[in-house]
């Protein structure tokens, strides 16, 4: 899958892209029947929403479960970061399906990824980037991701280290500075079907709301950083800041589907 | 103002009815203009959001602000709840203006209102109904009110007692109920410009996410109850739940305009 230069030029402008429906509902399928086993397990990488059991996060999946490693190299998913990142030496610096579950999904407050990429792993530039794969509907009820249009052209903002509002410490951007931004750009949530992506600038400034339906809004990110922009401070677990930066080779645009075929008993 | 017989029709098949703009911009800045100085006030009746000081709920206002005392006698107001509730003997049993504020404003769990009024204050039957008065647009984005369609024709449902996830007790609905329902009647989310009304019965289930924006989501709430349903437990304070059961006495339609006029410094 390649990105057109107005899909590219898109990006540029507003910092982030949505492409409904990019993978099928049999693949989608096939992940998300590994997730519930995933979110089931105890093991740290597994973190939970701040005062309840309800999965929050599940990190590093890429290297604990067969068909995760597989959508980690997933040519539909990493080809547009090459194209956007203007390299085709990626690594993932940083693989989680955020849950947003039913009924508990809490917020992730305004910030900036690279804010953190740089205060916490001391990443030399904002040359990495998120693609995301929605492994559920988004829709308005859910707990949508916010963008805030073209706020990444702003470069790094000021942030404060947030230990306290959710059970994810996150450096995040003030009030004063969120108004001001929401006044050029507007707030804008994308929403579709399991299986659209969304693609986004690492200093795109996002957060998410509350979920208080019935419907888990699961979401896979990719965060993949130029090999010759690997961090530099290893001060976060390697589950949450990868230090290996081994190139990503990708593997058939069907792996998911070979993948599903070869392991039948998993898919039931 | 009177409600058209398919209007009632849609509100008893629905349990909710949505009127875009019946109030004036000029109407609006009146009520907008007191907000601050309400939600300032350091008084009992003034809510606060659970670990912040952000406002959440002002209750009783009617009782200690000159234009809010208006507003509660508006027919505007109080005639849809006389058409919908079959008397012209109509009380305050609650009046609130609800903050969900810019940042803090934090969510309303799923509920029944009738479901806290009888279980707290014994009102015999659900003969009592919200009208709301949206002081601020209500988006996407916001943390709008949220109902289940229908929910209101099943009665009163069990819920438990929850005094931990707010700053505001509140008897619940429990998830799996909530599922059921959502199957059955879906989510919405009536969204518009101040001034619009919202109205819906005592039964209807709903909550409201949280605001993480910088848009102050600003609503106003009477909870009017036929006079021959009033309470009969004074377990809360006569500020949540009011035990003055003098029918409320309608003022002229253009009663916010003329209060304007004879106050100008207000408006300043």
């Amino acid at each position: 899958m390649k990105l057109t230069a107005a899909q590219i030029a898109e990006f540029n402008e507003q910092g982030y892209l949505f492409l409904p429906s990019v993978f099928s509902q049999a693949e989608i399928d096939v992940l998300r029947a590994e997730v519930p086993g995933i979110y089931a397990t105890e093991r740290p990488e597994v973190v939970r929403e701040k005062g309840s059991n309800a999965p929050r996060s599940a990190f590093y999946v890429q290297t604990w479960n067969k068909v995760f490693a597989a959508v980690a190299r997933h040519p539909r998913l990493v080809e547009p970061g090459i194209q956007l990142l203007g390299s085709d030496k990626l690594y993932m610096h940083q693989f989680k399906i955020n849950a947003k579950a039913a009924f508990d999904g809490a917020v992730w407050q305004w910030h900036q990824d690279y804010g953190t990429w740089q205060a916490d792993d001391d990443m030399p530039e904002a040359k990495a980037m998120n693609i995301a794969l929605l492994l559920a509907e988004a829709n308005e009820f859910n707990g949508p991701l916010m963008f805030i249009p073209k706020s990444h052209r702003l470069g790094k903002l000021e942030a404060g280290h947030d230990t306290t509002t959710t059970s994810y410490p996150l450096w995040t951007i003030d009030n004063a500075t969120i108004t001001r931004l929401v006044e050029q750009g507007g707030i804008v949530a994308p929403k579709g079907p399991a299986g659209s992506m969304l693609l986004f600038h690492g200093n795109l400034v996002h957060a998410s709301g509350s979920n208080l339906t019935p419907w888990s809004r699961w979401i896979l990110y990719l965060s993949l950083n130029r090999c010759d922009n690997a961090i530099r401070r290893f001060k976060r677990p390697n589950w949450i800041a990868n230090r290996d930066f081994t190139p990503i080779e990708m593997l058939p645009d069907d792996c998911l589907m070979r993948l599903a075929a070869e392991r039948p008993a998993a898919a039931e």
